[in-house]
């Protein structure tokens, strides 16, 4: 249980520092004779990088395949894809070597590994995500075969501009929506679909909190509320459930909100602890998102598609 | 992935259905050597039991320990655990034979599996959790000599007796704090200790959604609000990140909340499908919790301690 | 990876010690709607019984199914057996508390957990293989709606009844064959069906080693003469993969061997190490198999059936 | 399962197809502070290279690390080793396009997947075993630091310049060693060491057969003979087990035998099924081994250490 795997049956490992040699994953278990081309990752991968006005690290994020897909078809091998890193600013992380920056996992990490590559963030670097956006273009393709589809919006509340100027930062919300799932999908006790959207969604870095159809709202909602009740054509009135009972799709569409906390990284001071324990001011130069959370909305999109594709074949689908 | 495992070195298998002979569990990968005692499970027991006002069912509840204890100590094989079932009234459940109970697993699990024991809810019933808390009593015994305690609270803002006049049910929010538990636990991409703890408590039929820290709220913050200072003495002003950072412990405590959805079981009329799709108006009679929030406090401690126990021994400390 | 899993999607978890309780096992990730009866368990279970020249220990092995089952089919559900143990004798072992039997897990045992129930081996008697053939009997009712049979059978050279006045024991190799195998099943790296198929059998007790189709006679044959050969009516004239290509299962039948090593409990006396390390002579009484070989058939034959209904599970496979 | 990932803890995910791109394995669970230098690996895969007498595909096999490594010491993270494919030569396998070689994969992945990349096995080379070689190179250097080696040797009857002249190959056996492993590791049911070097040896292309200490031949021992006795030095005369008893080390040496068949492809002409079912005479070109056993020697050691070193973590010994 290292944790750089995902999933039973369509099976995700990913790897690679922020400021390594590459990024890349390895996606096994991918049924054969699927039509793969690398635009399909390409494209997915451009909707994760920043936007102009955002003023965070841009790379050209470009992949290539190593292994897993002959003449434009998927041979039910691994799917490896790396993705080089080419736009390092190292030397923007020297300050960092000996303080943990707050919010972040640079003092978990000491505690847990007693050595890290501290150079922006190592593994637990937002472009750690990369990896997973690469993964989930491949369950995308072959989500589409059975008529699925998943989309992720993004709320944010904050005036990002005035943040810039404030050396400060924003979280919002990123709520999900998937469409087509047939009844029928998920495990009933532990591994229940949404305990295993949970994990997948909470598994991706700022993300503190996820509900699924009424979610918190549910708490202080009678039965006879809460209860979807099925109208006269067979559907239901209401989707408190999100599309899940029993921790198994219902049919109903998949709906799920998360939230993703601010970017820890902020250049106005601040107080952390450095290695010997003391409390320092830092402001944090470098690269970083004012608000990552529309970047984040790809991500999203991707673990969910991850889930349903091992479900899906777990439920005996191929295609 | 069949789902009825949970854990990987601390890993859990439970079974039965609610009117079936027995419920149980297995727990492998508990260490040699620790005392448990047939008290310690019943105590953990007798606090999943139904207050006199629920109403719900009442069963004797009496663990049985078959294997992996010897001399009152752990053997460091597999322990199982039964409680047979006593007290059911499956005749309760004939008329839910051909319809599907509104909020419950009933079509989901129909869509599934193509069958299902109708009687109390089978597998997916509430029953289900006693499973949990037997295994969760071991998980803590363990935990507690790490010095890890786990407490629980519930919250329903509903007036339960109110309710109980109009056969309707309420929601509710379990918080949880866990004390004592080192820096250095999870791992930092898709088995992060929050990922791991949202599955684990999301797994709990009813539960809708869970929160780390500051949660939702931290969707309007500042990063310059949401990041923990430090202050003078080594420790943190606020802890907004629920004890956790990059998916690893920080040695705070970890504080997480979990919504609760109303009880989908009421003897108020409502609209629900039969088999053949036609809408039809049930009244559920049976023995139901109209709040189900107070009984689920010991069972998110369990999931909790099974996470816990988990990463514990994976991070190579035995006791 | 505590070690009683076997199984990916059709998957047992086992427990008990030979003088505990109870035995048990739970077989997650059956289809529902199979047909078991409780005679289907009864009967593989008695061919593992003792025949009356054995004169090992005798027990009615009488089973009891918790869960998974209603109305004579499978839920889809875990199914949960448990066998109690009703004829111990664990006085005879009171002498062998401080001494690690030759041959036997005492000495590992001790090693690896500190702690053990010295009475009959505990969890590494050979009763732990009850589990396995309860579990291996719902696998064969799988696999029989797909055609598949297995039949083993054994060898043995020597001269039981002149071994039992010597008071020593005997050894036996077990030929397996596997029928109406479909091609395809296996995966084509690390879990190739010869590799999953010698590490069940090689985890009974007492298996020493196993070869498929030609075996160890292969490092001796010529490339021309170890390929199989086809023949003009599409057939093969040899047989010398065993069925099994890359891992891969070719439609051929499936053929392998195992050897047993003889009972290492024998009333002939012999040197043993006690806990002190000092070195003494001992005879083993208690009720000994002088050759375990009969017995371990069935065994053999479930662990069979436990990979291959894995594995047609995974190839999407239900019935 | 789709079993391109080997172990639990020490976890090895491999990729790559023969004539693909580049061959490459992700080392998930290695222990943070190892040094690891590309020497390390690169001194391995030398010694998996053909000898100038075998007349196989010569490849420089230079490994690139691309992540896990910073500063010459092991991160805790997933390391990424790749090796470009630079000498392919896959005109030579049109031929075979649509024929099944005798003794290989190619009709067993085509009954499997339906699909396959023809040229030179694709993911089902020997080839693919570069993969292992380089991931074992790691966990070697783990082992080491707790005084374990592991030293394997070929034995090969054939006259390998005749069987040149024959157009045929030839088989071997290759004996294993392993030296300084503490008594305790190994799970005693289903993940006994045996039964899990047992899987790691068979999945190894080519193997047919292993045997752990006397094995086959223990068939015909009895009892006193095959119980391995203390001698007065608190030492034993014999090692008949193997090094393991009830699937756990004893501390002793470990030792076990493997078999390899003849390589498949031979110039020699030989019959064989096309894909319409009929028989047709092919004789293979190429660079093949004729005989794959001293090549193979490196492999069986890397699959060795692999188990060992995970079992090692299991045992919660890190460095």
């Amino acid at each position: 249980m290292p944790g750089n795997t995902f999933g039973e049956i369509f099976k995700v490992t990913t790897f690679g520092e922020s400021h390594g040699p590459a990024m890349g994953c390895v996606v096994d278990g991918c049924p054969s004779g699927l039509e793969i081309s690398l635009s399909d990752i390409e494209n997915e991968l451009a909707r994760r990088k920043p936007g102009a006005k955002h003023g965070s690290r841009d790379e050209e994020d470009k992949p290539e395949i190593l292994s897993g897909i002959f003449e434009g078809k998927t041979l039910g091998t691994p799917i490896a894809i790396i993705v080089r890193n080419t736009n390092q600013k190292s030397g923007d992380y020297d300050e960092l070597k000996n303080i943990y920056r707050p919010g972040h996992a640079d003092f978990t990490w000491q505690a847990k590994y007693g050595i890290r590559d501290h150079r922006g963030g190592g593994r637990s670097s937002g472009r750690e995500t990369l990896c997973r956006v690469a993964a989930g273009a491949v369950a995308k393709k072959l989500l589409a075969l059975h008529g699925i589809t998943i989309k992720a919006e993004s709320f944010i509340s904050a005036d990002i501009e005035a943040l810039r100027d404030e050396g400060d930062s924003a979280g919002g919300v990123i709520s999900c929506l998937v469409t087509g799932v047939p009844a029928g999908l998920g495990e009933p006790v532990f591994d229940k679909l949404d305990a295993r959207l949970a994990s997948a969604i909470i598994s991706i870095g700022a993300c503190k909190g996820i509900e699924f159809g009424a979610g918190f709202a549910a708490a202080s909602m009678k039965g006879s509320e809460n209860n979807d009740a099925p109208s006269a054509d067979g559907k239901f009135t209401t989707n408190n459930a999100g599309g899940i009972l029993g921790g198994i799709s219902s049919g109903q569409d998949i709906f799920f909100k998360a939230v993703f906390k601010p970017t820890p990284s902020i250049s106005k001071p601040q107080k952390a602890l450095d290695k010997d324990g003391n409390v320092v001011e830092i402001a944090i130069k470098g690269r970083h998102d004012i608000c990552i959370v529309p970047r984040a909305v790809v991500v999203v999109e991707a673990m969910t598609a991850l889930v349903l594709a091992d479900f899906l074949l777990l439920s005996g689908k191929k295609f």
